[in-house]
């Protein structure tokens, strides 16, 4: 199939969890009305991005959140990348985010596997290791729409896990991310754009909406990158959704154009993968 | 040292050797007076980019032209990236760029490793690798200022390069280059600042002005950018030499704020070199 559809679902996030799988659900729906094929939501967006909040906020691997998304894909029949949230397993945290089937079924889950440790300037430290673990896989997962990948907010940072996520085959990457008020106007915009052009394939990221009286400012700016670099859709910090087509074929069109991927040098060099 | 002044050297390029080499050593000459530490060349500055110009315009390793630009290095006891030029060796032909040092020594040699090849438009095609055999070697060299890597246009399309030369201790990555008036509006920008910002270090690329006369429509827009992708300094399409300071430090102080270098997960990927 050539044409996908992607509703980014820019929704606020509080500290009030049930009000945020509100959020989720009413943008998800809306998502859906609009004939979104994949709705997306963004990193953490069951508690704002901050390190108290992590573990009080997380839940066991297949836990209600889970549980309630899954509901979600399938009443719509949609596929759902259900940003990430703080997952609890051997009393570690995670920062873990899942792609639901249309029937509601788990077809990845990926933990993040770069975490952000910050100066983001005099008065704001970030440090996500200090509470997250990391994960360890590279996250790419088969759908109607051929392979899509997986990462989260400071993973796009690494051109590697891009590269391994391109040769995997994925066609569309999905980004849950928060990026804040420093990083998101130096660098969201292009990096975005040069993860697509690298790899010659889609990026669509999703962050939540800015909110100034939270603990945390997300830049917001969700946007959806294409093969040539190019942005397709790129909303503002205000909640919204939006849904955006998507055609698959462009990439196919794209490589034949300009054959970056085909003339990589791998007799020379290579991007390789040492986990299991 | 700290700041390195580098000079851009944006000549016009025609079918003419002789004009491009008294070009050449005018605005050497004009960024020594400025103060430049650096001088760099564009990509194919003896002759347009065009395939059936690089034979005759080619030179034995160390010709008249590696001559001059050496002798030019010298006398303004500066440092001379020396763009590139069809090189002759062993009846093949290599588009070729040198590192020459104050004193006019060779401090390295890249031959491109990356070939362009592409379908511009339905009346343009690009097949470089027709009659240009591609270098097999990742070029860093030291200098006063550090180590420095030497790539050439379509080289930057390749993130595995840049990291190879950023993780040999790159600071700054010249790239003498000719992108077209096709990739150039559409890639050139967001190229330059991903990959000093993926490497957080500073990327330095020259091509020559625009000549809508001349058989190869350069783009121009000569650039530096950053260890944060800002653009330092950006040229128009016209002829131009500009010098620019560049801190050093802000290497070290961008890494040491946002540490993407040091946060890479080595334990599950890395890119490999895999030549001599």
């Amino acid at each position: 199939m050539s044409v996908v559809r992607i509703g980014l679902c820019q929704m606020p996030v509080s500290e009030d969890k049930g009000e945020n799988l509100a959020a989720a659900e009413s943008m998800i729906a809306r998502a859906a009305e609009q004939g979104a094929d994949f709705a997306v939501l963004p990193e953490m967006f069951v508690c704002p991005f901050q390190n108290h909040l992590f573990r009080p906020a997380a839940e066991e691997p297949e836990g209600p959140t889970v549980r309630f998304l899954s509901g979600l894909a399938r009443k719509h029949g949609i596929y759902l990348v259900g940003g990430s949230l703080p997952e609890l397993e051997g009393g570690e945290v995670y920062n873990t985010g899942y792609l639901f089937g249309r029937e509601g079924q788990i077809l990845a889950k990926h933990r993040k596997m770069h975490l952000f440790d910050a100066v983001l300037n005099d008065s704001t430290v970030c440090q996500e290791s200090a509470v997250i673990r990391a994960g360890d896989k590279v996250t790419v997962a088969d759908t109607e729409f051929g392979p899509v990948g997986l990462a989260i907010c400071f993973d796009v940072r690494f051109a590697e896990l891009f590269r391994l996520m391109g040769l995997r085959g994925a066609r569309i990457i999905f980004l849950p991310a928060a990026f804040n008020l420093t990083t998101g106007p130096a660098h969201w915009d292009i990096t975005l754009r040069m993860r697509a052009l690298d790899q010659q394939c889609y990026v669509a990221a999703c962050a939540p909406a800015l909110d100034m009286a939270c603990g945390y400012h997300s830049y917001g700016h969700s946007a959806i990158t294409g093969p040539s670099g190019e942005v397709l859709v790129r909303q503002g910090q205000e909640p919204g959704v939006t849904v955006t087509e998507v055609e698959l074929d462009k990439i196919d069109r794209d490589r034949q154009v300009l054959p970056i991927l085909r003339s990589r040098r791998t007799d020379l060099y290579d991007t390789v993968y040492k986990g299991q």
